[in-house]
């Protein structure tokens, strides 16, 4: 079947989760960089479309306790992101967290 | 609302394109090494959640007309890509193709 | 021969520069993020080891002449970068910038 | 000082480390799709200017003890890296691998 905008709106949600992660997952980054790079992430994806709002957490206190070497590279477990994508068909709020050691990418809800 | 769990399926659809997109985007790619190219972007992409098959045509015939240095960085103007999801919420058929000089990803279809 | 301090002082500059490319390109900007994301380039790019400095020019008189879609990817095009190395072996400046339709990363000097 | 032809060789040896390490990390990985990253991952950097060979080992053993969802990312843990630098600087040889818990990539040795 075709899919409802509803569905697509979820797919555009998706296609955003997986773009911010692995265009920046490896940046070299340390508790002082934090706030530049959560700006950056956040700034790059809302140019992307249907994206009203990207909400980026760059974790400083995982950072500081982990850091052998000054500085280590973005992966999930240093990251905390909420988007909200409004699309024509809907509103879709979606997030990213650790989760059992993984880092979840959630559909938390849609308002048709 | 809660998302159905056909929405869930679109979401993840749209997590692999982005994820696939972004992780090589950029590479350096020529005919010669287009070949190993698609192979890689599909078994990685396979390795994810949900995601049953990836076919990537990575062209040689758009990289052979437009390199001047022997090689070039990969972009969605030198990839086409299928992607079948299986998922709990349904079978979802996603592609990416350039479409008006951007590359499109599109939710095809889904079979819930 | 084992290489020289000088000649490793060259080989980091050359790891800042392949790392900081490929990582931040492809990332979604436009002229209004060109800021924030010079900005993560250079604060990502000093926390690696040896690097004094990083200067991040995204260029957005050119991103605002190519710009069909709201925002492109981020390639070479739109970048001018200088490092400077400060290493045991000496101090090294390296820069990038297109040349010839190609980024071009080139050696500029070292104070040994 | 101008730099000599040797040192830029050097640098483009660490141009090749950084650019392979920053594109490719982050790729969901298993120890079945190993081999088919490590081939592409040679062909992409032997693609690049003045690199003769590149020799990529993905570590099928790391990778099979640590996995628990079926795949992870794509570290400097999992990878070590043997590249040949034939430049009219000379021909340097540099490696990446694991010390201290931090892949380091080195310059072996440079013929000029």
């Amino acid at each position: 079947m075709d899919p409802t905008d509803a569905q697509e709106a979820c797919f555009e949600a998706g296609i955003k989760f997986g773009s911010l992660y692995h265009q920046f997952a490896g940046t070299p980054v340390s508790p002082a960089s934090a706030a530049s790079l959560e700006r950056a992430i956040e700034e790059a994806t809302e140019n992307q479309p249907y994206c009203e709002s990207a909400t980026v957490d760059v974790r400083e206190d995982r950072l500081a306790a982990d850091i052998e070497h000054g500085y280590t590279e973005l992966t999930g477990e240093y990251m905390d992101v909420e988007l909200v994508i409004d699309h024509p068909g809907g509103e879709v709020v979606a997030s990213m967290a650790m989760e059992d050691g993984y880092p979840l990418m959630r559909l938390n809800s849609i308002r048709e």
